[in-house]
């Protein structure tokens, strides 16, 4: 190791905007990823696990004369002078896999491909894909520069029955990790639906979409905000633009007044029926073709999730959900939470998003010049793990060990032979490897391990063939004040023939 | 996107050296990945799971006056000049973490700690590690820059019962994961015993171990090519040096014979019961207090795996083990798969090693000056993954999905309830969301998929309230020339009514 020509002592130091997940963090947000992909599964989504590292071009970064890549990626240049940078996100490998891998394309440079896949990925492709994404932003408190990312996207079909499903599924998801149905809702909107607003207000041509594109996305951003700026926030944002409690100014739509209403009214378009929020979207649309087309696509949407069994207490359309991201092309979609928790200052709040996504059909585009029509959601997994833990229901493998503490250190042998048949038996348990001498120490070793049981045998207990169990989750409810009763009830400490340790550690953890 | 001023198109391509996971290729490796972690719980270890970012002088890599780092690690500077880098093994992290959060030095820079952890890691702290390792090496076939580790160590224990552990979890995982008991090996060994050897040999001097530095790593890693060089090649390398085919000389450690005849003697102890090897080596080691020291240790490790009922036919003492890292510093331990398979030339060849680890006592100590025990193994997860394979044994939830297929595209919804249907029951099923109008397509993609059944509703069927089952594994049983007599006994298509569809589908799979 090079470490032994260190000038210096190096810092112990997770880099910045870094961190590290210990125990029960790691377990918790694996039982809650493995629920989410059973789901996929079962909707026939296949798995797919790009590198984590690709072509900075591939990313859709370019850089024309600038040194390097630091606009939100990690990047470096490798020794053919390539630009690779670690992924943003998983929408943009995807992709690039749809365009590398699509039928027909095969080369020598594919790896060896699995059933199903030998010549292409499979058309229309459903795929989810779970892992770290990297991001070279400013880190802040909760916000880090590596986090998980948990998507489904279908790729291939133009079908808006693709982004039913995936509603549908973000659904199924959410209940599979322990959201109970009543404490989430999925909102689903379409793009082109405010586009048909938008052109109604006369901000948008359709003869000419990029002639009014500054003011659509300061909109599109607007709209966005309603929860956290409140009506008369995106109000001034159409307008003229707003100043906040800083004193800083956010430049505004420039939409004139007649122009601003029509686009609040399509926020506030939402009825107590879909059937009616459909109707006041046909009213406000009019004549736009486009906007009929959204419109249109709204309510088989709507239709398709009936027939599934996917009511209004589950998925809504509401057209209040635009999604920040300006390549979404049509029905759009976002999963709240709808219980209270409450925030850092001790005042109830709503949850919030979880979830989003939408359709894009551009983004395949980029790499072969033909439209790829695809559509999925990214489930914020820091955000529904959060959730999980507010309620109660993170799951994950987080029992202690039964902890087998050692008298006597020459008895090693035996000590190892207790934890290997508790082992065998399916009991999670360990031979304490510290240093012995003060058991004290031992005790404490396994309340930090939070273990249910500690199994003792001195030598007056191996002369006589028996060991020593000690009830630690009983003895820490005694501790903090358990009854008499329960005392009496249930010795915290036992002693049993050696021959039944198995099953009195196994009664014990009944 | 940055993407719309694309100058010109971006390639499609996985950057060098790197490569995508796809379907059952991710499935595979989890399920092996999952039953590996359920061991090592059992076990007591639990998971840690770092960023993949370190800084570079963690990870041991300094850069005094070169411009960036490109010695075997991907890296670059960040906005504060630190240069960070992705991580090349698990075990560099692990020492990081172990003095990073060590009892007592609780900062506020700590993330929150999951229970037990608040005041630090436990200590001992049997932790385990699975993840992607980057390596910025020259790719080959086979060879990639990111790959898979799946690490377990236990962090704080200086008795050579953690490394007994260690050697019994890694059977118990091999075992757990279908490799059969007598198909694999665990070997174990010790440093010290070597060193013992090389202090007969006059190779060593315990009162300056730095003198032969140079000669002990030429002896070691000729040790570890045993099994490609053979018995002549190991003792040419301990003398002059080596000619390979090529005619490429490698410089040798400069034993005499009588020396490299002490080394080789070290090499070839391994006798017919671990007993007896440990009596040879005693001999070998002679009065040397290291090797005597190693000598214990390797006996106390075969008597602690007996108890626990470890025998011969899963761990042995094989002196021909030594691992080729430097920062070994007790016993060293590998596993070997036994079985024969083909080579890419189709001549028979044992599988060979899949995992392998030891004791290094000196990692934590680069970032506190102390000396921290450490002993942990790594198991090769792309290796092991193969040998699963080979052997017909990789899992992983890989069942194709059943496809409803769409006769009627103005019926979507009604499709869409049947797959809604079957999931709800368990079972995997999708509607085909691709162009329905060329029916074959959609078989054909039914069969890419792996799909064991087709439901087919068109609108006769739908009138009369039916539904047809294609059974697509006998109708592919049946091209590939089944008999009539299982044609007869099965119909590959069934016409069943609507209400029975779940029924129906679940008996075709069973």
């Amino acid at each position: 190791m090079a470490g032994e020509k260190a000038p210096r002592r190096p810092k112990a130091e997770t880099p910045k905007g870094f961190r590290d997940y210990f125990g029960a963090d790691v377990a918790e947000r694996k039982a809650m990823l493995d629920a989410i992909a059973s789901v996929y599964h079962r909707h026939g989504f296949d798995p797919l696990e790009t590198s984590a590292v690709e072509t900075v071009e591939a990313l859709g970064k370019f850089l024309p004369d600038v040194d390097r890549p630091n606009e939100g990626v990690f990047g470096w240049q490798d020794e053919d002078g390539d630009w690779l940078a670690l992924r943003y996100d998983l929408t943009a490998p995807l992709a690039r896999v749809a365009a590398q891998y699509r039928e027909g394309s095969a080369t020598s440079q594919w790896p060896t491909m699995p059933k199903g896949y030998e010549t292409g990925v499979p058309m229309p492709y459903r795929r989810y894909a779970m892992g770290p994404v990297w991001r070279n932003e400013k880190p802040g408190p909760g916000r880090f520069r590596q986090f998980y990312q948990c998507d489904a996207d279908t790729v291939g079909s133009a079908s808006v029955a693709a982004d039913a499903e995936i509603c549908a599924m973000l659904a199924d998801a959410l209940e599979e990790v322990g959201i109970p149905r009543g404490d989430y809702i999925v909102r689903v909107n379409n793009r082109k639906v405010l586009n048909g607003v938008m052109e109604v207000a006369g901000v948008l041509d359709p003869a000419d979409p990029g002639r009014f594109a500054a003011e659509c996305g300061i909109v599109l951003r607007a709209i966005d905000k309603l929860d956290r700026l409140g009506v008369e926030g995106v109000r001034a944002l159409l307008g003229e633009g707003r100043k906040d409690e800083s004193g800083d100014v956010t430049k505004g739509a420039g939409l004139g007044a007649d122009q601003a209403e029509i686009v609040m009214g399509f926020m506030a378009a939402k009825r107590d029926t879909g059937a009616e929020t459909v109707a006041r979207l046909r009213a406000l649309v009019g004549a736009s073709t486009l906007g009929i087309e959204g419109v249109d696509e709204l309510e088989t949407i709507a239709a398709l999730l009936a027939a599934q069994g996917y009511g209004p207490d589950r998925i809504v359309i509401d057209p209040s959900v635009v999604r920040g991201l300006g390549y979404y092309t049509g029905p759009v979609f976002e999963a709240e939470l709808t219980f209270e928790i409450l925030d850092e200052k001790g005042r109830k709040r709503q949850f919030g998003s979880v979830a989003g996504g939408g359709r894009y059909d551009d983004l395949v585009k980029r790499f072969t010049g033909q439209s790829v029509p695809a559509t999925g959601v990214s489930i914020g997994v820091d955000r529904l793990l959060a959730a999980l833990r507010a309620k109660g229901r993170a799951g994950g493998e987080t029992a202690g060990p039964v902890v087998v503490t050692v008298m006597d250190r020459d008895r090693m042998a035996d000590y190892m032979a207790m934890a290997a048949e508790l082992r065998r038996a399916g009991i999670r348990a360990e031979v304490y490897l510290g240093n012995p001498k003060n058991f004290g120490n031992q005790l404490k070793y396994a309340d930090k391990r939070a273990s249910p049981v500690a199994v003792i045998q001195g030598s007056s207990e191996a002369e006589k063939g028996t060991v020593i169990l000690k009830d630690l989750v009983l003895g820490a409810r005694i501790a903090a004040g358990a009854s008499l009763e329960e005392w009496k009830q249930r010795p915290a400490q036992l002693e049993i023939p050696r021959a039944e340790l198995v099953a009195a550690v196994r009664q014990m953890l009944d």
